[in-house]
């Protein structure tokens, strides 16, 4: 027998128990969050029993063995191995089913397919205990696949699965904004997962599970490089890196499109110009579009920023955007579409900057061909915490337009804390244009883009909760009807939990989340107030920059007196850009929704609000109010603890951590400016304001991200 | 009944069985080489049994435990739990002892660990069949584990683990090119892993993983940014950023460095000069050295360019380097050190580039402080596939020196391909110097530095066997005498397979690998003939570049007559840098090993090589050679599939099918260079040369990854 050195023995014995106890809990990886929703947690045993026979490869299936019908049936293979831990049933009860060979199997055809878009699916409980989906085409298969598998995800049960889905919009596409290069323009999740350098030679096998996310959503489209475009993309060698993932991408039903340079035809083409009215220019790119369609003959089209912050356009020769776009739509012909970006500002027009587009692009509509869609930001300034929507939509009936949203966090706090950006769709997607219905539904017929939040970050997202965005937006473009605790709940049970108490605690904070940043940062309509160039953090004081619209000042137009942009008659009359029942619910400070207060109205900082409070003391108030919200979800989610994996609950703790300190920031340095102009005392109870106004002016931060 | 299409019916069922039996082997995570050699692949049945009683954190410790000693218990305890998949054994046979506690456990002490330096270890069978791990520090003890998990994890077995291991080195680290920004300059494996916009609040959980990989082979030191350095990595929220990563990293035996810029006290403080003589810079820097150690009490010290490829330094006010590195000792004190980079050449001096470092420092013996280490690179020109050692290694018997090395492939093939680098390190390692021993005996009182080629990229390195060479540098500065064959089995073995015949054949693939790349790009002692900038691919046709030395004219000097730089007496006699029995050896081109020919001589086309072929002959076959070989490897590896999971084998033979591209692109451009300037024929056989060298000429790569 061992002399040993008593207490440390027992240290040392102790620890083996522990040791012992820990082992059969210890995952061999951390939950990193790599697998995004498609994480298929386990069911309880019970569940996993009665699930079995409709998850794994083993269906029954009426239609050909297609990529996307052997992707659909090695998505079900893979969620029942990892939600049911079991071996598939030998009784199979899930079956596929083209709608072209239901009768094959003697089922009942599905009145609601007749005429429905491509990817609609039905998903049916027929005799003896199955589950038929159906859809025309192997896409609808796939999708319906998604859907079993997310409704056994969310509700841990095959009950209540009967659904018949249809896509309210053709076009459901993600714009990355991914240079060549690796870096990410707005990109807070690391560097681009495109690895163009080793294309086509060499697949990321990430580029398979970027497009199973995709799919699992609806996306069907992906813009591959940013709008600030390069050239030399269009070159061959970039033709066949493109086509490597237009390959792997095609089984999931993703067409890739591209971001062209307008001056392509110059840049690399050897021409003089790139005037789209010279013969020469439109053979280049129609021969340029041959080229790709030879390589990639589903091709969707190009992407284009023309004429706005230093891209080239048709206007650098005297034409217009109709011109420019009609030119690249004509070498597409039937094959492809033409996206243009309606996201225009000149330097040397001094209209009010949120009037620019609507100025630009309302007169030439009509004059777009038939395979150019208008791409039109939410609101008409540019992706702001909140904007009203913009005067665009319903402007142009005679024009096919699309919504673009911004998934990538570049105005709402970027890569840390959590801004769930479903409400924020969902509010310019129900508004009313009073120009023939509601954003969504001007859009429904084209489609709707969102700029990417993806990176080479293993969570894809950077934080965990971005991944929600990414989600969100992918359902909302596939039903915009959905309503964003809906789409949380899902995304939470997949993600997180299926238990209801720790699942609705994460939906409550998802909900108002983005709403807590636009208080701290943008409250009562105030826009544009972010840091120069890299827009991170306040700097409502910048004044100095080269063009006026470029400066927080001229948007918030603060001064001894008040505050806040006139965009009635007095001032812009922005307002008239919109139709007459939509300006005059804002035109009026007094009842205006007091959301969109200052981005119409210059008000005295004494001008009495709704609740009693000055204009002044309301603002504090609201800052205050983002401040309180960081804190209570930061206590919220610390509760959370017990339910959640170690190594996610920390990392999100980390962020609401930083936005906490991030909104104290925001309020501190807003405040100490406001304050300065008119010297008003904080109301009463307010907290002081610990650093003097140059501490924070003098904050830079010359290595921010995404820039 | 249901009525099925009986042929679907039975592929789907052929499915559900082929699903069934792949069940038991998918596993959660396909392989993605993150876990690096720390992968702990299951051991037999009987060898895990047999291993059980030696892996687990259940181990008798003789000492407080410590962070540190934590650390080798949960090491121990995660390398038990993959390799025997089974509960830690009831009556556990190791034994951690710290060698002043091993009399209270009743066991002899180990006379080798008198005197031996820190992390030093023996581990000994003792009584009862158990395995004591002795150290005199707790640095040693996890050391000592990880020594013991290597040996299970290559042989499979305890038996044999006896051993006793000091380092030879006291400094074996790494220096990370890490811009702030993210952006890895020389960097290939995606962006940088430190995540310094999110620090100190957020840690990467790679930071810990990233540590246990350095600390599992015994690197001790990691300078974390890049030596051209920005001078606000210096400010006071980068030093909270640092002491995040310190504090993570000290249990692991790690201290942190910084590249200092040598500017900073004009950069960011405000002082008009930043003259090393001036008492005000001096006081800057000792006050910014107090702030370092405040936070960081165990702060390595700076790393620094100075005067060098544009970076500032002492020159700058006509001050020496030492000047400039003394000045910065003094502010560091005993707490630190300074390494200064040998590495210096001047637009300015028309000297042969390869002699300005020798010609700078060897006169500057004896002036530098006794906290200031001169650390040279391996080569006296620039990490060349192939250079001879470099002349200050010997030179400067009273300065402290230590060898630089490059583990990312700057100038050897980047991330593609295979070029495992412990035969370049062991053959500078084992030069003797001629002065007083080998370079690994000039630099063991010091260390080895190695440039690291870590990045974002899942496995860490851009391809799976660039992991090898981290592996192997670390090896390697503990201990310069293994051999590279050992070092790759154990990487090997730890990897991939500890199967012998699989294991041996990519032993011996790696082996041979660096000397493929020599000679397709580098044959015969020629250099720097890489594409300008981004250093990727070949170009030797490029010499119209703003200074002599950048252009890879200067240094091949081809002309219709003949080739290479002549380093001799009629030339720049760079020889003469060189002890004179070394100098002797390469004198003769008759006698001078054909591996350094044309590094020092200049000889015509037409020269007798020692094979009989003309100079011209032997180097068309040199370059035949390196394809052939790649060629072999790329076929070598194909054969290897069924012994390497499908994900790395697939990732590993894109990587050699790109080399082989690669290796006939440098051939063919090169022979075509030289071809053009004496229009000599191609050798009888020779494959001749596809395309014609304007085409070679005329590829440009912008977007080349890490410039």
């Amino acid at each position: 027998m061992m002399r040993g050195t008593g207490l440390v023995n027992r240290l040392a014995m102790l620890i083996a128990a522990v040791g012992a106890a820990m082992f059969p809990l210890a995952p061999l990886h951390a939950e990193d969050g790599y697998d995004l929703w498609l994480r298929h947690a386990p069911l309880s045993a019970v569940d996993a029993q009665a699930a079995r026979p409709y998850l794994g490869r083993g269906v029954q299936l009426l239609g050909e063995m297609s990529p996307t019908v052997k992707l659909a049936l090695d998505e079900l293979g893979q969620a029942g191995e990892r939600m049911t831990g079991l071996e598939p049933s030998p009784h199979p009860a899930l079956v596929l089913a083209r709608a072209d060979r239901l009768e094959s199997g003697g089922y009942p055809s599905d009145p609601r397919l007749a005429g429905a878009p491509p990817g609609s699916y039905s998903i049916r409980a027929v005799r003896s205990g199955r589950i038929l989906i159906t859809a025309h085409d192997d896409l609808g298969l796939l999708y319906g696949a998604f859907a079993l598998i997310r409704h056994i995800g969310v509700t841990g049960t095959v009950a209540g699965v009967e659904a018949f889905s249809a896509p309210a919009m053709p076009l459901r596409m993600l714009n990355h904004w991914d240079n060549p290069d690796g870096h990410v323009e707005r990109g807070y999740a690391g560097r681009s997962i495109f690895d163009w350098w080793h294309l086509p030679e060499k697949l990321d096998p990430r580029m398979i599970d970027y497009a199973r996310a995709n799919a699992s959503v609806g996306i069907n489209a992906v813009v591959v490089n940013n709008v600030n475009a390069r050239g030399f993309m269009l070159e061959p060698r970039y033709i066949a890196k493109l086509k490597r993932l237009a390959d792997t991408w095609r089984p999931y039903g993703i067409r890739v499109f591209m971001s062209a340079r307008f001056s392509a035809p110059r840049d690399i083409g050897g021409l003089p110009t790139a005037d789209p009215l010279d013969a020469a220019v439109a053979a280049w790119w129609r021969a340029k579009a041959d080229e790709i369609y030879a390589s990639i003959p589903d091709f969707g089209g190009f992407l284009v920023k023309a004429n706005s912050e230093g891209q080239p356009g048709p206007q650098d020769y005297g034409r217009s955007h109709a011109d420019g776009a009609n030119m690249l739509a004509a070498a597409l012909g039937t094959r492809g579409t033409v996206i243009w970006r309606a996201f225009v500002y000149k330097a040397e027009d001094d209209t009010d900057r949120t009037m620019q587009a609507y100025a630009e692009f309302a007169p030439l509509d009509r004059q777009f061909a038939d395979n150019v869609i208008l791409q039109i930001k939410n609101g008409p300034l540019d992706f702001q915490p909140r904007e009203p929507f913009h005067p665009l939509f319903g402007a142009m009936p005679k024009t096919k337009v699309m919504l673009e949203a911004q998934i990538t966090r570049e105005y709402l706090g970027q890569a840390t804390g959590m801004a769930y950006l479903a409400p924020l769709w969902k509010e310019v997607l129900a508004a009313d244009t009073g120009r023939g219905g509601t954003v969504a539904q001007i859009v429904a017929p084209v489609g709707m883009a969102g700029v990417a939040n993806t990176g080479s970050d293993r969570n894809w997202t950077g934080t965990h909760f971005d991944a929600a965005n990414w989600y969100a937006f992918g359902r909302l473009a596939w039903n915009p009807a959905l309503t964003s605790d809906q789409i949380a709940r899902e995304w939470t049970a997949q993600t997180f939990t299926r238990a209801a108490a720790p699942r609705e605690a994460i939906v409550q904070m998802m909900l108002g989340s983005r709403e807590t940043v636009v208080k701290y940062t943008s409250p009562l309509g105030l826009a544009h107030l972010m840091g120069t160039g890299h827009h991170y953090g306040p700097a409502p004081w910048v004044c100095d920059l080269e063009r006026p619209d470029w400066n927080p000042c001229y948007y918030h137009r603060a001064d001894a007196q008040g505050i806040g942009f006139d965009r009635t008659t007095t001032g812009s009359n922005a307002l008239a850009q919109y139709a007459p029942a939509v300006a005059n619910q804002w035109a009026d400070p007094a009842t205006a929704n007091p959301r969109y207060l200052l981005w119409f109205h210059h008000l005295p900082w004494t001008h009495r609000m709704a609740s009693g409070r000055t204009l002044w003391d309301e603002l504090v108030t609201t800052y205050d109010q983002g401040v309180l919200e960081t804190e209570a979800r930061a206590q919220g989610w610390a509760a959370l603890a017990p339910h959640i994996d170690p190594e996610r609950h920390a990392a999100v703790a980390t962020d609401l951590a930083i936005q906490r300190t991030e909104a104290r920031w925001w309020r501190n340095a807003s405040l100490s400016f406001w304050q300065s102009l008119h010297s008003l005392p904080l109301p009463a109870g307010a907290a002081p304001i610990p650093e003097r106004l140059e501490a924070y002016q003098a904050r830079t931060f010359p290595e921010a991200p995404g820039q």
